[in-house]
């Protein structure tokens, strides 16, 4: 079923929710999904309606323009999207398959709803993989010495490729902070540690030190800051004294794929607005 | 702070939100929490707002009269309650006082957001540990060859307490099917085990012949039918082979006090709307 | 590194582990990991050892000869296996892909220790997903109204591959009461539910009639009775009124291949003892 | 069922299990339960034996005489002690009583099997509570100017009630130093975040500020740095964008009460092993 999500974030006051219900019952919209939520602490107002495109007299364009001025009166972030234009991805990953084997075949089986415009891989190793899905593969090696060419490649192509998203699952290597600010709550990291617990390398290894009963993974946009963007979803898996570094990484990798693709769906459906370096997910 | 909570269920269609939302919005009412749901299935519509009080210019009584027109149009079953009117409870209880304490200590801490009336039980075990919270004690026996004169009294104590809300605490008889009926949606049960697993007695007996892997607990409200009623919540937690029955006697009390006081607390805060034999929890 | 593991159950008695340590020390065994389990209400004692196979003056063959005197005198069912030795694992599928693909994934990144002799499926669909992966792909279609011809083939197919073990990948037919019994213990299935909730067919659809708040897999070996055999591993995920049944199924579809892979994981490792309709699992 | 438990760490070698079972078997010792661990990055064995006291031909003393040249040859840090001695514990609690209620009741109960010497709190609020319980309540105020009295008050209650155990019920005042060496691994604090995250005061706060999709608690022993002692004990709750800064510590409280719960039990049953800042937990 298509419909037409609208989006918005703006400062908290009474009336907004009778503004906006009103504009889509008086053009009949029929509602499938509606979500708010006011934030005390900082006075924003934050909601996500789902309208079936059939109820409604317009397209997607029509329709902006027509809700325009009580965006306008209201100081209105927001955005309106369509479920029939599919959102472009992009994949970027290293030697580690786990988390693109599992976007993969969540797409292959139709339960991610979007375009994978490509895979980009400072290894080749995954090539056969990314190519049985029909993708393109992109093998942009990074030089330690010089790793700017690389970074350069992979801006160009996640343009060419006209990405929405671009996905690190499990890409092994730090963007530039250029990249980050440009694509900035455009792409989406799994880092491999319940943070803000174990920023940076080897989380495993932190917390086997540091003896934690509970280890995890965080799903966050990346910013210029390591490690430190909003966070979209996190989970965790219970591990013993008796669960080597390699049992918590063979763990972590379950929670990984499973943080970052429930992490990826809430945002391909739009149920992701950041404020400050906070997330509401509806 | 004080506010008034509009809970709604009826059938679905277009401009039920906006009309809602506008009687709100003309009369300045601010909203601090809105729910929605709209159930595809059965075509029929949930929604609750929490508003506060002194945003109003009027109070519940004029509330109701004037919303009364819009209720009737979209055929509303709907209320709305003032949380300055603490909920009545009436607890019962038998010997096994986990649930029964965490309930007593979460109003005395005030977690929860009710009046106690009275403790009913079957047994005078107990009787100390409510005293001490100044709340009145009713040992009503129960004869097994002829239980109807204990349950007239439980009924009568319920009604002289003018109860709005009984809470059996783990109170270990059945209650009469005349009873199930006259305070229909208003007995809320914790079953120890996950629903509709281990119906009846000894479920933990039941799991462990069974060999199950988890446990649960279920909170329901109470119908004629044996632990069949609308589920509230449930939770559940692991147990394995080195785990005796007693052992999950004692991993179970800590489910069954936590899914208690959930549902209970859904309950008191007017988040639990029941359609057929299902529940909506806002 | 390769180990011999060394799995007993056995009538429990005074001095079982210090005649098997003892045997061990003697020999030099490097116990990487011990197990023991006494049941109080069988009165079954249950042991499993992982010894370095290089610790060992000899190899599995001249093991089990010097060990068989101490298993008659405590009258032990035991097996000793090597790690060396990997096990030949028949997959069957039937249209829906993730909990084969998850294995295939597993087993291809070297987490899943075991070789995949073929995978059967009554259908063709996953033949280009599994052949990708150089596994033989058999489709043995089955005929409604005459089955017997199918599973004599499947029969012949997995003793053709002299399979250890038999792995229900959300194969959706259920098998006749001869292969449950010729392969007992051989065979296991993933079942989409909570059991013993929501036995057979379409359990999500049973879960969202009922109106649980939480839907589960089970893990567990097949046996004549539908749905009834010894549980090897189960988990759930908290849903909620605003889960559709399609919802349901797609959260469902993570569990499952999760609790399958840690099943067949437990049981490749011959952690998984079975006795009576229970297993421990070490 | 009365036992003595066996609790050994040693440098890992062959023949540990063999000689130790061996002489529980020599003298007809019935074991109950039995735990081992290796750790191969610290080559460190740690080994936990529950055995039948009636089994046994002799008392706790004979053990340990006849135990000795053992745990000599294999240079074990061991303890046995008898579970009809029951552990000695003060419980240490500020204003808040959701933890300390939670244990008392469970004391009460007869769950956790331990004496409770003594409750001993920097403000009185909690003493009619405690009293009830008929245990002795000692209000010691702590001057923040002058924190040196109050602790060396603490001190002398400690060693009066000649306690085995010192629990921090939401304690809400850090221990000094020598008061930490004094009573190495004797003392039990509960911390209200997932640590090693938000270390220190209002890490509800941290969390919100954060905005992390989970909160936790930590059950850990006390040592000189602040929150960093070997970790007993976790857990967490998910959380969202529409829970306040008072949800998450309302949802905290329970964490808070299960994970002090079991950790204090884990303790009390013998089953907690520390080496470096690290725990086996059996």
């Amino acid at each position: 079923m298509r419909t037409f999500r609208l989006v918005i974030s703006c400062p908290d006051r009474v009336g907004i929710v009778a503004k906006v219900s009103n504009f889509l019952a008086s053009h009949n919209g029929w509602i499938t999904e509606a979500s708010h939520h006011s934030d005390n602490l900082s006075g924003w107002f934050f909601m996500r309606h789902e309208i079936r495109a059939d109820s409604l007299p317009f397209g997607i364009e029509a329709f902006r323009e027509a809700f325009a001025p009580i965006a306008e009166e209201f100081s209105m972030d927001w955005r309106i999207t369509d479920t029939a234009q599919k959102k472009r991805v992009v994949l970027m990953a290293s030697r580690e398959s786990h988390c693109l084997a599992d976007l993969l075949h969540r797409w292959h089986s139709d339960e991610l709803d979007c375009e994978i415009s490509c895979v980009i891989s400072n290894h080749d190793d995954l090539r056969s993989m990314v190519e049985w899905h029909g993708i393109p593969y992109y093998h942009v090696p990074v030089n330690p010495q010089d790793k700017e060419p690389a970074f350069a490649e992979v801006s160009r192509l996640v343009k060419y490729h006209d990405a929405e998203v671009v996905v690190l699952a499990r890409y092994m290597q730090i963007l530039p902070p250029e990249l980050c600010r440009e694509f900035a709550h455009k792409v989406i990291n799994i880092h491999h540690s319940f943070l803000p617990s174990f920023v940076g390398a080897k989380p495993y290894h932190q917390a086997s030190l540091r003896g934690v009963k509970l280890i995890g993974a965080t799903c966050h946009y990346v910013t210029e800051e390591l490690d430190a963007g909003p966070i979209i979803e996190q989970d965790v898996v219970r591990v013993s004294h008796s669960d080597s570094i390699e049992d918590m990484v063979r763990f972590g990798r379950d929670v990984e794929k499973m943080v970052l693709a429930r992490g990826l769906r809430y945002h391909l459906e739009d149920r992701v607005l950041v404020h400050g370096n906070k997330t509401v997910v509806f």
